[in-house]
């Protein structure tokens, strides 16, 4: 049976995922390849390392040069993560007529262009599915089925960190701070969580998103940020009493010429599909202008699920699929915009006096800011209280301006949270 | 530039959404393929009639063989819909060599694997994306993205007509049959309902899923069979109460050398994302053996949605893709097997005297039927009142046979309902 030849460029937890697949499905791979997928040379930092997968201990390098320039090596599976050396290793194999495929999400958002361009001049192919929400395969089913649709709008969960520590906090009740711990405990989150936690990882994976969907490259500068730490159980408590989940969303939108994007917390409606994905599950949620609302949900990383879309990549380059991708534009035909004109959540902490809702109400008004809900409680004996609102859809530079002025005001002790309310219209 | 040329069979409202969406997505179109998609030959009943696409006169035929035998048309696209005639003219679009795009679920369930036979002996391709759940891209996940996972479970929500009347049962306190006038009203189902209600359709569109995700042929009569038609607003009011939402489900569970196959209505849990696929639209959830949970959601028919997958299938043959897919053994690895090991939800119509519950519950003690939960409610001067359990995981035959002899004893006037759990384990 005819080989098809891997070399692996680093060997954590989602190269062993793939290595065991391979090994465990191997009959079902043949089957549909009609070839035999074999791993001949892999990029280790130690040598004489155990570890959980079947390998013969001559496949192992610590030369990375020795699989890249191996010649039997057909296909190179990038699994190193990081930006350097990443990105010179996988020029130097698309120069060596190599295919790729890559899980590294930093190194697409920032280089995937000249990558892409690469790959076509040297005639073979760049693919990264895995980059982007583990075993759901969002780009190849915006590349595939949904090729012949203008895609008009992405909201996805694609950070399974934050959504970890967003469910245990709304469902279990944690604090951010046990919440984060839980997460580290179980592996979901890294012994530094700012890369989750502020938003940045979300970023990269809405820019190479957004770049598939829109066929024009965003940038990762492009996206404006908010993470989740400063959402307190005080909101969260809120958001479930006015029917909604509080999640991190990614978002994309389309509208004639103009492109929104951003991720950032928000409500979501509690009989919306993207409330339910919970703890590390991912899902992103789209719109066609043919297809209509589309969502793919599952697991956004893993050693499996990850392995899975990795071989996806991998069989697809093996079938031989001439799977053409649009060149991206370099012409901008959309602008990045930031409107945000949405819906939004605000919450004061106020003196408990009469006029002081009056105040404020009035103080949207002059700013063109409609309300939807509003939350009033009074606190036994405490002279500072909640007063919470739902706008109804503003652009976020009038709500700006009129926190602006309500900070002026002294009986608000203070403006504790901002959220957009995401409702899907 | 370079043309792709089409013939359609059939103009109904699938057609006329794909050569809309042909039309104003072209540009994209164009982009992708490098190639132009026109419109060649259409079949169509009656020449003359008015219609809400934009096609010269001079395309229109009622000659099946004049799209079939068109030497310019490279791809049949099938709308028709039902068995015959489509079955003879696909049959003659392939001996033609000519690649085949169809929507018609009835058609693949029954005869898919002598045409897809046929289609390879003649190196054409058979592509039928659009036959299960409309603008969904289950079926090319699991042939590409999928591709290296064994698939262990299916659960789907496949029928959109169902899916509408049991959304406005549970949510508008509809009855079932105002629930189907409205469905008809809406297009959502056909003057005869019973091939939606009674479960036929989503019996055709479990076949195909399954037949897919195991590799072997999945015949409509493998499928036992359950409608919707004796769902009551009481028992879709005591899943509500007890936390689950009543759906029809199409449900493919493989273990060990064992299949079991099944479209039943069933409690879902309401914390479950297939708990949050309402009204028309349909959803697919599976299990794989390297991805995990997966499940893919959107509308599941339609003019543009279905449109969209006919057409997504039209650009995978243009693109000229290699996709091998696997070929079903005709060895039958796996048994077709119905023991519904699951939980139950039963509600028995009793005489509200002492010792019923206890008498119950002991013939179920006695058939190995644990209980989960009972809801016993006393109804204000009525000597009949309603008694409701959840059993633990049994077989199906223990509850059979429980009921058996529970059916003898005369305080129990009726065994109102038994309905299937779906606790996702």
């Amino acid at each position: 049976m005819e080989k098809i030849k891997l070399g692996i460029l680093g060997m954590g937890t989602v190269a062993s995922g793939l290595i065991n697949i391979i090994g465990f499905n191997n009959s079902k791979i043949e089957k549909i390849l009609n070839k035999e997928l074999t791993v001949n040379k892999v990029l280790v930092k130690s040598i004489g390392k155990k570890r959980d997968v079947n390998l013969p201990q001559e496949v192992y390098t610590t030369d990375a040069y020795e699989v890249i320039n191996d010649k039997d090596v057909q296909i190179l599976v990038e699994l190193m993560g990081g930006i350097n050396p990443a990105y010179e290793y996988i020029k130097a194999a698309l120069n060596n007529k190599k295919h790729v495929v890559t899980a590294n999400k930093a190194l697409i958002a920032t280089h995937g262009e000249e990558l892409e361009q690469l790959a076509v001049e040297n005639k073979v192919k760049l693919m990264y599915e895995a980059s982007v929400a583990g075993g759901i395969p969002i780009i190849n089913t915006m590349n595939d089925s949904l090729a012949a649709n203008e895609i008009n709008e992405i909201i996805g969960i694609i950070n399974g960190t934050t959504n970890y520590i967003l469910t245990q906090m709304s469902d279990y009740g944690l604090e951010y701070d046990q919440a984060v711990k839980e997460a580290q405990n179980l592996g979901f989150a890294e012994a530094d969580p700012s890369s989750d936690v502020e938003g940045d990882d979300a970023v990269f994976k809405l820019a190479i998103l957004s770049t598939i969907a829109f066929g024009q490259r965003i940038k990762v500068n492009d996206i404006p940020k908010e993470g989740i730490t400063k959402i307190s159980k005080e909101d969260i408590n809120y958001a479930k009493e006015l029917g909604y989940n509080i999640k991190l969303l990614a978002s994309a939108l389309r509208k004639d010429n103009e492109i929104e994007l951003r991720v950032h917390p928000a409500f979501v409606p509690a009989s919306h599909p993207l409330s339910t994905v919970k703890n590390e599950y991912n899902a992103v949620f789209l719109r066609g202008n043919a297809v209509g609302e589309l969502m793919l949900y599952g697991k956004g990383a893993g050693s499996l699920p990850t392995g899975s879309a990795v071989l996806g990549d991998i069989i697809t380059i093996a079938k031989n699929a001439n799977n053409l991708v649009a060149e991206k534009s370099n012409e901008n035909k959309y602008i990045i915009a930031n409107r945000a004109f949405k819906q939004y959540y605000i919450r004061f902490e106020v003196v408990d006096e009469p006029g002081v809702l009056a105040n404020i109400a009035n103080i949207f008004g002059k700013n063109n800011i409609s309300l939807a809900s509003v939350v009033q409680r009074q606190k036994n004996g405490n002279k500072i209280a909640p007063l919470v609102f739902i706008t109804h859809e503003v652009e976020r530079k009038n709500i700006d301006a009129a926190l602006e002025e309500i900070k002026k005001y002294e009986n608000v002790t203070q403006i504790a949270s901002i959220i957009l309310v995401e409702n899907f219209k």
